[in-house]
C-alpha cells in the first residue's frame, strides 16, 4: 500500500501502527471469537479497554483523582451547549474569548443558554492572533472563562494558560495531547477525538470534580456531567470502538516518549514548515501572528488565488492531500497533528520550493 | 478463528461479511492510501458512504422525501431528552406508553422537560406484555404518542402499529430493520445502531419533515433536529466509521433479500427457540405474553436461580455467550438480532434439551 500524506484538518491522520493493530483485531478481538464492536460495554474485554483509556489519559495529562475523565459524543459542538447548561447558573455570567471560528461557535450557543461576556475579541484581526491576558475584560465572579486553545481555521494556538480567577474551560479539540500543558489548572477540558486522539465519534471531557455539583437536576439526566461521572461513562452505551482507538493512540503516545517527546517532534515539524514560509521572500505568507502560530495547523497564502488552486492541485498529485484552507478563509492549510510524519513535512517543504521556482 | 455464538443484547452481533469488509479496508480504504477514519467528512469518499447509508435506509424503510434521515449520537438515551425538547411545546402534553424498562427511562427524562401523560402502564405485569390500542388513555391534541417497539429486558415487541391521531414517536433501537413496518405512519423513529444496525456510536433518527418546524430556536442549535436536517447530518463531524458500518449492514440486508426476507428468518429463529421453551414441560418458562413475544430478545426462566446460573455458565463453555438476563430481572435472555445465525439458535435449542435431560 502507498500511504499518502494526509494534511486533513479533521477527521485526520492516525498512527499507522494503531490502524494496523485495530485491523488485526477487527473480526476476532484477541481470540474472543467476536469483534470488539460486538461486545457488551459491560463485559470484561471492553471494560479493560475503557479503564485503560481513562487511566492513560489521566496519566498523560497529569490529572489526579480531583478530575473525572468522561467519554461523550457529539464533538465540541455538543460541548458548546453542555458547558453552559451545566456550569452557567441563572443570573451568572460566563466570560468567553473570541479568537476565531470555533470560539465564535461556542459563544453563539452559550448565548442561547445564559449571560455571556466577550472578554476579548481578536477574531477579525489580521494577522490572526490570540489575546494576551492583559487584554481580557473579565467579569468579577464569572462562572468560568472559556477559551479555544487552538483555532484550526486561523492557525493560532494558545501557548501559555491564562492566569485568571474563574475556572478555565477549554476547547482543546485540535491540540489535545500535542504538548504538555498545565491541564490541572483547568476546570473543564473538552476535545473531539478526531484530530489528535482518535476517530470521529467520541469526545473527551476532563472535569474537576468540584464542578460536577453545578449540574442542575432540572436539565435532562443524559446532559449532566454528574450523571456520566457517577457511572464512569457507562450511563448509556458509549461509542466503544472509537474509545478503543483512543486507547491505542494513548499507548502510541507513550511509545513515542509521552507528551514532552510528542511536543518536541511537533515543534520541529512546525518550525520546518514556518521556515519554508518565512524564507520564501514573500511568495508564501503566513496568516497568523508569529508568536501565536499553531504547531498543529499551518496556514498560509500564495500571491493569488489562482496560484493557491494550482498549488493544492499539484500537491495532491504528489500524494500531499488535504491542503486546501477552510472554505471560509481560503489559502493553504497544512494540518500536522501528532501522527503526521516529519517526512511528510519535508516532502511538502521540498514541493513548496519547486513550486515557487516554477511559478515565483 | 472460531467464531462464537454471541447472544449479547447490545452492542451485539454484526454480520461476519460486514466485519471482514471493514477489516480489509481498515488501513487503506479502497486504495486511497489512508483509512476512512482519517478522511474528512466533507471529502468525496466519505460523502459516498454517507449518501448511500441514507439512501439505503430510506429505501429499506419505505420512506419518501417527506422524511429526513439523520445520524446523531448518544443513543436512545439522548433521544429521550431531544424528542420532548424538540416536539413538546410549552403547555402541551405528550402521551407515553410504559411497557418496560426503556419506555420508563424515556418517560423519566421527558417529565423533566414537559407535561407527560402515561397512556398505559403494563410495566409491572407478569407475564410482560404490550398494551392494546383499546387500553390507551390518550390526551386530545397530544403532541405525540411515544412507544418502544421492542422492550429488550422484558422480551416483548409491538407487532401492529397503534392507530392514533397524534404523531407516533417510536424508540426502535432493538428491532429496527428486523421486519417490515409501516414506518411512514410514524412521525419520528429513533434507534441506537448497536443492536440491529451497526456498532455503538451512531443513532438513526427518521423524522417527518413537517415536524422539523416544531424545534424552537431557543434550544441549542446542536440539539435541534432542524439543524441536522438542514445540513444533511454534517452540521458537526458525524461518527464516520460507525456510519460506514451501518452502510455496510444495509447492503448486507439487501443481500439477504431485504426486510421481508430478514423478518422471515427472524420469525423462524424465534419460533424454534419459543417451541423449545413451550415444549419443555415447564422446565423453561417464557416471561412474555405469547402474543407479544419478541423475535429479538427471547427471555425465559429455569426452575431456580441456581439452575439459571449453571445454565448460563455451561452454555458459555459451549461457545454460547451472552445469555445472562438483564441484572434487573435475572433469568436467561437470548438476543437473536438480524445477524444472529440460525445455526446458533439450533445449537442453543440442542444445548437446552441436553441441559434439561441432565438437570430436569
Amino acid at each position: 500500500m502507498a500511504r499518502i500524506y494526509n494534511f486533513s484538518a479533521g477527521p485526520a491522520i492516525l498512527p499507522e501502527a494503531v490502524l494496523q493493530e485495530a485491523q488485526a483485531n477487527l473480526v476476532d478481538y484477541k481470540g474472543a471469537g467476536m469483534s470488539l464492536m460486538e461486545m457488551s460495554h459491560r463485559g470484561k474485554e471492553y471494560d479493560a479497554v475503557h479503564t485503560e483509556a481513562i487511566a492513560n489519559l489521566k496519566r498523560l495529562m497529569g490529572l489526579d483523582d480531583d478530575f473525572s475523565i468522561l467519554f461523550q459524543t457529539g464533538g465540541a459542538s455538543m460541548q458548546f451547549a453542555l458547558v453552559p447548561m451545566n456550569l452557567l447558573g441563572p443570573g451568572q455570567t460566563a466570560d468567553y474569548i473570541n479568537a476565531g471560528a470555533w470560539g465564535k461557535k461556542a459563544i453563539k450557543e452559550a448565548k442561547l443558554i445564559g449571560n455571556v461576556n466577550i472578554a476579548a475579541d481578536t477574531s477579525k484581526e489580521k494577522p490572526s492572533r490570540m489575546p494576551k491576558d492583559s487584554e481580557l475584560k473579565l467579569t468579577p465572579g464569572a462562572s468560568y472563562l472559556h477559551l479555544t486553545t487552538n483555532e484550526t481555521i486561523e492557525g493560532t494556538q494558545v501557548k501559555e494558560t491564562p492566569r485568571v480567577e474563574a475556572p478555565l474551560v477549554a476547547d482543546m479539540s485540535s491540540d489535545i495531547l500535542s504538548r504538555p500543558r498545565d491541564f490541572a489548572k483547568y476546570g473543564l477540558i473538552y476535545a473531539g477525538a478526531q484530530k489528535n486522539m482518535g476517530p470521529a465519534g467520541v469526545t473527551l471531557v476532563a472535569i474537576r470534580k468540584d464542578l460536577l455539583d453545578r449540574s442542575s437536576e432540572t436539565i435532562p439526566a443524559i446532559m449532566r456531567y454528574k450523571t456520566h461521572a457517577a457511572e464512569g461513562s457507562l450511563y448509556n452505551t458509549p461509542p466503544t470502538f472509537p474509545i478503543y482507538i483512543v486507547m491505542l493512540v494513548t499507548r502510541w503516545i507513550d511509545a513515542q516518549g509521552g507528551l514532552a517527546a510528542i511536543a518536541k517532534a511537533n515543534a520541529e515539524k512546525a518550525a520546518l514548515l514556518y521556515a519554508a514560509i518565512d524564507n520564501s521572500g514573500g511568495f508564501y505568507r503566513g496568516t497568523a501572528a508569529k508568536e501565536d502560530r499553531s504547531d498543529m495547523n499551518v496556514t498560509y497564502r500564495l500571491p493569488s488565488e489562482e496560484l493557491e488552486e494550482k498549488f493544492i492541485k499539484e500537491a495532491a498529485s504528489h500524494a500531499l492531500k488535504g491542503l486546501k484552507g477552510h472554505r471560509s478563509v481560503g489559502g493553504v492549510r497544512a494540518s500536522i497533528y501528532n501522527a503526521f510524519p516529519r517526512a511528510g513535512v519535508e516532502t511538502l517543504v521540498s514541493f513548496m520550493r519547486d513550486f515557487q521556482a516554477k511559478n515565483g
